[in-house]
């Protein structure tokens, strides 16, 4: 299943929006004949390309597979049949497929006489499918919110100087981030402020693998006063989503060959996320990065709305500058976001930190 | 070496003002003879204890000592003379002793024919005795900044709350840092928003070894107004010290049974911290574990007083709130305090990050 998980992560960039998936096929004594990742949409599943890998030594031997096959036929036909054709007597899965539509794989698989066996290293897989998963089961997409800052905090000095805090090293993993997106947001303080350009330096693609994509670039300009023409996240290099107020004025928007208007309604202080979001997610956007913007990280965090935190922590103190993050709507300790720390490690002289919010205690019960 | 460094360390705590040290003899086979660590000031050097449990075997043998032996007659004999004693053909030590009245114990043990190399395990014994070398270099203490925040750099939620950001085990660890620091320092807004105790949870001695003395609790106290008589900090449980501008009215305090005074001249803003490091050093103190007071912490690295950084990081986000540090003086980024990050590790839930400033370009060459 190890195995099985590596491969599925080689998916990470370019299978959205459907979920990553890996699968391992051993002969009935137990070696390994064939494996297999999913590498695009509409393109064959894992469990296949195991399967043709391990051809007749499928038979009677095990699959196992990073998540639950699945059962439906869209583009490609169902996984949970072409294990039985190939005469699989033991299938083990890592996650259950929450997917409505793909459900009832195991199922049919126990209905045929195939053993099934669930929970084999689920936790890594669900971290590896984090970004489909939480699409499906909450119906918007899953949301980082990456930050870079020193240790005391700032994410700039008292005169707005950031460049840099943290090293190349930790700029380059931002753009790994990136690349493992389907849309990278910032808002209109950060846009104005930075004209970034937000495109990813894509990764070598990994072998046999489509060329990762780049992700969807998001300004969220509530009064279109951010994202000008001539902006650097107007060029060609990625498509780009300027989400504006409906009452905004975004003439200079409207009809512009590389910007895609998205209107929302207003809420305090910002635009609707809860509708970004849906409509993200109407749009098959699986995985958000949020870079930059302490009000607009705050917004997400008010609302709910961070699946995960990766912080950037440069060893060094400013004791001034902008914070990084602000609002949120907490004012007392009993209501902090209590996250659980997933991953700490160096970066070259940074530290990265990986946290998601604590599970839920009735969660576990 | 790496044994005599573990030697050395138990000492932390107890050998103050003096250096931790810690020695291993081997017989003129290769094979342990013994060890020993230097346990309390006035004590026997960790040389001694060495050559004591060795006895005839130090003869034609090796002694690894993490510091260079001394040379000079205190309470104790020099070791280098003790070590020409026991016929000990050979020494091996990590640092060299830059205490001018010490120093030479590598040149007479040379002159006797004994042969010496410094440098083994330099870096690791530099750390373990930071305190007192930074005490005999720079003439005065070695300054921890110690706090505890959350990811988003704040120490309690806008409301003023802050227990407990961070866990059990990280509030353990630090009575652990208060234990090793011969005083513990707080300014007058933690003095009085907290009524703080700052006495430590001492550990258990270690074996042989005295029991740890608790450290001088000191408050900045400005204007004298912040600790008043009932303050926790004025109890039995260790000696205190308070210090406050040489014009304050400190009526309550004068002839206090439990509060030392200490006058400083008054600067921008606070008391004159090179003042107060100087009358600290002159009282043997050899290292200071600064606790609490963003300002006071800003004014310690406006003074270039911080030689290491120990931040307890709780996985949680409050998005406003006092910030971990404030003022410094740093107002651009090319002016940042850079640091170099020497241990990052997960205490209870949290992360408990050691940095110290980089070392300067210059020194390195």
């Amino acid at each position: 299943m190890r195995r099985a998980l590596e491969l599925a992560a080689r998916g990470l960039g370019t299978t959205s929006p459907n979920p990553v998936v890996g699968c391992v096929v051993l002969d009935a004594h137990g070696e390994q004949a064939g494996e297999g990742w999913h590498r695009r949409a509409g393109g064959p599943h894992a469990e296949i390309h195991a399967l043709r890998e391990a051809g007749d030594r499928a038979r009677g031997g095990t699959a196992l597979v990073t998540l639950e096959p699945c059962n439906h036929t869209g583009r490609t036909g169902p996984c949970a049949q072409a294990l039985l054709d190939a005469g699989i007597s033991r299938v083990v899965y890592a996650v259950a497929d929450p997917d409505p539509q793909a459900e009832g794989g195991a199922a049919t698989l126990r209905g045929a006489g195939v053993e099934t066996v669930q929970g084999l290293l689920a936790a890594e897989a669900e971290q590896v499918n984090a970004a489909w998963l939480t699409s499906v089961r909450r119906g918007r997409p899953h949301v980082t919110w990456k930050y870079a800052a020193t240790l005391d905090g700032r994410t700039a000095a008292a005169d707005g100087t950031s460049r840099w805090i943290t090293s190349a090293e930790s700029r380059a993993d931002v753009h790994r981030l990136r690349a493992e997106a389907d849309a990278v947001l910032v808002g209109a303080g950060t846009a104005r402020a930075d004209d970034p350009h937000l495109a990813a330096r894509l990764p070598a693609p990994a072998p046999d693998a489509p060329a990762p994509v780049q992700p969807l670039r998001i300004v969220l300009d509530s009064d279109a006063t951010a994202v000008r023409p001539g902006a650097r996240v107007l060029d060609e290099a990625a498509p780009t989503l300027v989400a504006v107020a409906e009452d905004a004025d975004a003439g200079h928007l409207e009809g512009h060959p590389r910007a895609e208007l998205l209107r929302l309604p207003r809420t305090d202080g910002g635009l609707d996320l809860t509708a970004l979001l849906a409509a993200l997610h109407a749009r098959s956007v699986r995985s958000v990065l949020l870079e930059g913007g302490a009000r607009l990280a705050g917004a997400f965090v008010a609302a709910g709305a961070v699946d995960r935190v990766v912080g950037y922590l440069a060893p060094a103190l400013l004791g001034a500058g902008p914070q990084v993050l602000s609002g949120g709507g907490i004012s007392t300790i009993a209501d902090a976001l209590r996250l659980d720390i997933t991953d700490a490690r160096r970066i070259g002289p940074d530290l990265r930190i990986t946290a998601a919010p604590a599970t839920p205690l009735t969660k576990e019960h």
